[in-house]
């Protein structure tokens, strides 16, 4: 029996809503299997967020060329006496054959604009919904979480340690990716660090102190087996008496060449203890060790704790950014456009959708910023598009890319090492006032003068489809 | 080149933090191996939350059995250059022989008491530390906000749809698994149903009505197909000429014995228009069709709804289900107890932990329900702990069993429904008062007299661990 952590690339297939495949069945049934579009996008940005980081793109592709109904799928599906054999026949040869175009990983992006856009086969493109936005949307969100850490923190050093609070295994290992595609400098998360060559950071538990008798033989032990990864957990007891603890262990081992790194504070006072720790370390001519902070961090506290003058130097950030904790998940969509050539909308109230092949274009200012984006049809042209921008840009960009064609990955495939360099070019191309953590100012989207005509066009039509 | 989500059971070993493997090193290299007790729990509720669900147990105790670092594990912890050859041999070799005691799952707990307490020698303890929490955490949150909404539904049926949304694809897993165990009927999430043999919903999304030329045409293609499936989504473009239109068609099969299930609802007013609906199907006669809401849901809004008077006869939950949206995470830790003996506790400002080895004990009263808990030591007895409540109980439950032992599970495990069963009984038994959805009262959680005299014994003791 395989374990309940393990995850069968076969079952990638099965991680989809059951209405996923009574609609494929009855596509089957009745012959629907014709050219589709389907686009996925975030409706409306969360509270706060001045922008959104597109990610997880690459997870989803390598699952889509992976993607078939294994025999013992088949055979649970059989097993629920809802689906013919002719049906659970052809599902058994199904695989994604699709193209999908999408912003490529690290991608600023703001609200209605597609992530990504699939073109294939009735059938297929609607039986990956839930995937796709379960991948990239929790990706996503990761990114988007860490960006503001990252903001906050003004150049200090961010790592991960958010997978024990992280809403279980899979979520640990985007949020480590997504977190260092934002610019994290690692993680403490060893699976995602083999998995995705992410550097690995970590040392010690306040277990670590208890289990000895006492804190400064603690340190010696630990030093002494890992001079290189010297960064002292000091808040075990009282936090002043442990860095204390700590300089001397640097000071006794100084002769032999030791260095220590760190001290590490993870609870109380982190400005008033950051002062104090500084201060005596400083008075020991430990002017080099680093301070190191952690403990229910998050983009707000590091922001207070910088402007108020904390002397941290890196930080680790753990359960606010893993969950996305003050905005846990996106208002995020896969939404049919397209079907047999003629575009598609649903009116639903406050969930309209935008119909047809879509094309996102980004207007350029002088010194390389982006300050408007369009939504259009993806047979415009960046020429054509920007007459519609005020001020007229200086160049318009085109952000969907074709990553995914007949079933296959277009090569190269980005690194995720190339993913963050990407995002950390494009945050600084964002004007500041977009990366405001409390009062973001508004990005400018708009829908092109063509894309608007459609949507106008097809609510009519849609209209007429109750009839 | 396994595919991304695709999870070994080799790697759940290394799905930890690096200072877990630093600090095994470390005790390997001096010898610390000796017994110890690190004991799970949740510091402090929610808000909002009068009690908490333990879940996740069955899927650690599972990778406990299985843990193990396999040879490309090995070779991954040997390629960053931190560990020696004597201590990567050793986890070669390493299982988990360890005991573990634990609430059964479907127990309702309160804060600071122990979830479960793992008793193994150190290094394993110390391993299994980032799994456990992880696991445990994210089940018995997801458990925890399940209940509530199924509190919310007073009796009406609950399906999760929350899989796209979910924070991943094991948290989409989770959150199927808990919400089942805290009372819904069944779930969207198909793997969840192969995996738990969990009742598997759904029926058609709206792109299945866009995808056809009228919203008509695609209700009757559907029934054809699933007339036992018949719930028919009708908000796609105006919601009551939906209701018509699946009204039409329910009428005009009627004949051929065609029964038609339910309207589903999934945007806009739901109060006004469930309303509608119900109106519009009592006046054609079709009385004993249900009405299915989604879209946004929780349990504020549900009791908002219901209060309100909606006629809705079942409830799709998803989002803020299974991320707990209002409470995205628990405030857990896993924190080391006893060592070689000896009690162990921290007294890191906010953060003191409980030594020993404990016991979690609940007042019964003659009714059968339970009103007070007492975090006790291990060794005392439930007879000696009843002079401690006040009213005198009935009768004193003592809460963890042992679910583990050197390094198998204990037999009988417990089903999926026989910890539904469970929950359901422990609901019922539960104090109305800590059931309010907004402000419940606090339920009494205190330690026992030798609890509280050890932790005075032991912050003294710590204060001499930094001399």
């Amino acid at each position: 029996m395989p374990i309940d952590l393990r995850f069968e690339p076969d079952e990638a297939a099965l991680l989809t809503d059951l209405y996923e495949l009574t609609m494929a069945a009855s596509y089957f049934a009745i012959g629907f299997n014709g050219p589709s579009c389907f686009s996925l996008s975030v409706r409306r940005l969360p509270p706060r967020r001045g922008f959104l980081v597109a990610a997880g793109l690459e997870r989803l592709l390598e699952a889509l060329e992976e993607f078939r109904f294994a025999p013992a799928a088949i055979d649970y599906l059989a097993s629920l006496k809802l689906f013919t054999s002719a049906f659970l026949d052809y599902l058994a040869t199904l695989r994604f054959t699709g193209d999908v175009v999408a912003l490529p990983e690290g991608t600023i992006f703001f609200e209605e604009e597609p992530i990504l856009e699939v073109h294939a086969p009735l059938i297929e493109a609607q039986l990956i919904e839930t995937l796709a936005i379960n991948q990239v949307g929790m990706a996503s969100l990761a990114a988007s979480k860490a960006a503001r850490s990252l903001i906050a923190a003004r150049g200090r050093r961010l790592i991960d340690f958010g997978l024990r609070r992280s809403q279980g295994a899979d979520a640990g290992l985007i949020a480590a990716r997504s977190s260092y595609l934002a610019g994290f400098a690692g993680t403490s998360n060893v699976l995602a660090g083999r998995r995705y060559a992410i550097p690995l950071y970590g040392t010690m538990a306040h277990s670590y102190i208890m289990a000895h008798e006492t804190e400064a033989a603690a340190f010696a032990h630990f030093v002494a087996l890992f001079p290189q990864l010297s960064t002292l957990l000091v808040d075990t007891y009282d936090t002043i008496r442990g860095v204390e603890n700590a300089a001397r262990v640097a000071l006794e081992l100084r002769a032999g060449g030791f260095k220590l790194q760190a001290v590490r504070l993870d609870s109380g006072d982190l400005l008033d203890l950051s002062m104090r720790a500084r201060r005596t370390l400083d008075q020991r001519g430990l002017g080099e060790v680093a301070i190191f902070a952690s403990g229910n961090l998050d983009e707000y506290r590091i922001d207070e704790l910088l402007r108020a003058g904390a002397p941290i130097d890196a930080f680790g950030v753990g359960t606010a950014m893993v969950v996305s904790a003050d905005a846990p998940s996106l208002d995020i969509s896969y939404k049919l456009a397209e079907y047999n050539g003629i575009a598609r909308l649903k009116t639903s109230q406050g969930k309209l959708t935008l119909p047809g092949r879509k094309q996102v274009f980004r207007a350029i200012n002088p010194s390389d910023g982006f300050f408007a984006d369009r939504i259009g049809l993806a047979e415009e042209t960046a020429a054509a598009v920007a007459r519609e921008f005020r001020p007229a840009p200086t160049s318009v960009a085109t952000l969907l890319e074709r990553r995914f064609q007949a079933g296959r990955r277009v090569e190269p495939r980005p690194t995720l090492a190339e993913s963050r360099d990407r995002f950390a070019a494009e945050l600084a191309r964002l004007d500041q006032r977009h990366k405001d953590l409390e009062r973001p100012e508004r990005y400018t989207v708009r829908q092109t003068t063509a894309l608007a005509a459609m949507v106008t066009a097809e609510k009519l039509r849609a209209e007429r489809r109750q009839d």
